[in-house]
């Protein structure tokens, strides 16, 4: 499939369409978005392998000129590459099993060679899985080795998605440029709502009647990543801080879930800090 | 803008735009679904009628000889016409207050000539807005000439669109076959649960914990229209039938509006019994 | 019924109850919480005034002995007596024409003897209901003499409670101080996110993928007041801000309407800058 | 922590109450409600054991008279009893996953003695967890014999909860009749609606637009039981079968986890076909 974005003119579907007849490509879905304001025009395409006249390695030279043409970013993918997840975790254990559960019952089609934690508690359950565990405490004067001895074992176990599953550290940019939007994160709030640190007693705090959970790309700038999903649960005066956490942590797993589904399944697209989101 | 249906092949999106481009038309939304099961290739697209070098009369002769040779159906619509409703009720009126208001505020560029009823009741009220007001009452006897007497009505006042705001009669053919899927209903549950009369004493005799409102085409059989729009609202043991139906009144007035703006926007096709809707 | 919050501590139940059953009452509806980190105790109790063995202007000094025991705040209230309710609106109508509609329908039983504005737009609309309705329009110069004539008018009309449907302006002290937790806005953001002006277009500048709405007693402090009742509905990216304002109007309505009943039927306690609600 | 449900009378709630006031309980949560329809009383009572002045086991012998007295069905329940679940299922796996996941973190403080299947398949995974694993496949011929064998197992590991976590068999009066109200399983559709097999597939053929799951427990009557908790999804036109399969699965597992937590909780109350459900 092809994933595009440019600046918006008049002819692009009909090109990016007719070269695909060209190649006796059969479409299979096509969504495409134009934000108006801006004037940028995004587009998702696939289309049968089978039948399609080019090679998989033949397909981006011959598509070149085309995106010359019309000032393309573009993003060849295809639907039977199985990607490699990393998952990084603390303590809590809740996102890790769903990502686990997801991965066992084939649900998702991944590999999933590696979890790194700053804490040594998940070790047992993750390497009874037969998954490799590694654990990289993290203090103030460890972080940038420790960064960088989790970038390199990401590039050493191919990795291409990275799952935050209720890690609670802040990455510094040796990690987040390393990867750039292919980290995301779980935020237990309803961003832009309670950013950064215990967002269920902030939100007990305030008395609200509704928590949320935002998954989104992991940047630079604390909790203010392109976000990819959200979703919310009601709450009231009755529930404590403890049951607030209960509450959230079934958004927080089924929330990130989603976000990652949607970034395997390369239905998404980032641009400035927004995603456009082809569902 | 355009809404197609035909058999999928190869080149439909490609001859479309190439129809356009071939006229200067410049692309403000494509929408495009395929029921890889049926086989069916469904296609919204929106221009911007600014630089077009068709008039709108001849449009349809120009797109004629690509929708024979994809064996299309095809619809064309201007944004900028006014739709005309006419509303059916019986006694409540919180989905006819709600239409109203939307009319009033302008928040539904359409004209609204006409309110038929069953019931005197609402006369005073819908006169106030300074509409017609028709009062038809229904017997078993009298149901046959009051329906050819509403689509008179409704012929007479080029009524584009028939919204039944909790019009609590069942229309017989004589009315279903003057306006395909251009009669909207609103069911009060959640469809296909409690099909038919009285389905909040059903809700509650069932002890279910969350009930609905379910927009649709009305057609020959009861509540089994394609379905254009739903949602739910909790419910608990606390709720007595009371209480259901007037937690239901507020769903069903966002729900009908919800379908009926699709409608108008022309964001939706039918096929078969079911709706492919561009939102 | 009764409202009660008092320091929590054992024997509250027992003695009310006991109080109850002294007098023949035969209780309805029973609500109580108990704020734990707080220590604090909050009881809602509805009986039967039938077969009630005190009048009801006897049952203060009657109760008042025990209230004292138990340092309890408390009030009274029967659920026949009919409200007051003064609307504040500035331009926009949707809020106010679905409040209209649940007085006109009988769906609230309340009386409407008020409208203020301060714009002019709406008037004739609040008149064709036979409401009166004052304009008062408010400039840096004019709006602490316009706000004490609105107080005025709210005494002179015996208001209860004043809801603020999309009013446009902040209200000071003068007007907070007069009706304490008797004034209820909605603000179209899901609180605490985007507070203050133009929520939807700081929504749409985050790429958030859910809106909200949120009913709150106004306080001194804008948007910071107790919340009452939220709601939330999707959106992605195809919306453009008209758009978000369009599907917040609905959110916006259903949210205030849904604060308002709450408030109306007493069933909600407001506790430092907090709110217990008794559904 | 007591559970009572009885006619209503007057003095109930103060008989119940000065009960536990006599022996110095310090009550922490009470929920009570009256079918007024049915004229049915419930009630919902939590008290602090600490400073209680009987000893466990003399409660009961203590309070019969007054539960004579008002005809009282109640159960008294100690909320540090360990409770023990036994997990029935066929080859799907997620639900398992998910109450394998809470156990694991101790988010649910139960213990899983014993998974039954009629599949050989998630044995190994089980296992995996120290859990005893009973295969007991089931045909015409063998179904009374296995599930004989079934309540054996179920009495042995002195069980007090089954969780139908997509178990693919209708369970005969032998299992549902040794467990009243102790089995809970979960569907795989907003009922009453697509009762019985494949009801997303009948969805997808009705064209819905929203899909749903419900904890229910299980009765001779299939999907007849008494519901505990629903919730529901939205979908659209573009959702395939399989795609309404994984969007449903996320709400199966998240559905039947409440509906399982409220039941480990006490919090809630049969009569009829209904739930009371004390949240």
């Amino acid at each position: 499939m092809l994933l595009i974005s440019c600046p918006d003119q008049r002819g692009i579907v009909n090109a990016v369409t007719g070269f695909l007849l060209q190649h006796h490509g059969n479409i299979l879905y096509l969504d495409q978005h134009v934000d108006l304001e801006q004037n940028v025009f995004f587009m998702r395409i696939e289309w049968e392998v089978a039948g399609f006249s080019l090679k998989r390695e033949e397909i981006p030279g011959a598509f070149r000129a085309l995106a010359e043409q019309f000032s393309m970013n573009w993003r060849l993918h295809f639907s039977d590459v199985v990607q490699r997840i990393a998952v990084f975790v603390s303590k809590q254990s809740h996102c890790l099993f769903d990502v686990l559960g997801r991965f066992e019952s084939g649900e998702w089609p991944v590999q999933i060679p590696l979890v790194i934690s700053n804490h040594p508690d998940l070790g047992p359950l993750v390497r009874n899985f037969g998954i490799r565990f590694e654990y990289l405490p993290v203090s103030a004067e460890t972080k940038a080795v420790q960064e960088r001895r989790a970038v390199e074992l990401l590039r050493e176990q191919q990795v291409d998605l990275v799952v935050l599953a209720r890690y609670m550290q802040i990455l510094s940019p040796v990690l987040i440029d390393a990867l750039p939007h292919r980290i995301i994160n779980i935020h237990h709030s309803f961003l832009p709502a309670f950013v950064g640190a215990k967002p269920y007693h902030a939100a007990y705090a305030r008395g609200v009647k509704i928590i949320g959970a935002t998954g989104h790309y992991a940047t630079a700038d604390l909790d203010q990543g392109p976000i990819i999903a959200q979703d919310i649960i009601r709450v009231s005066h009755k529930d404590s801080v403890e049951e607030l956490v209960r509450k959230g942590q079934d958004l927080e797993k089924i929330v990130l879930a989603r976000a990652v589904w949607l970034h395997l399944q390369h239905k998404l697209l980032v641009h400035g800090n927004k995603t456009v989101i082809f569902d």
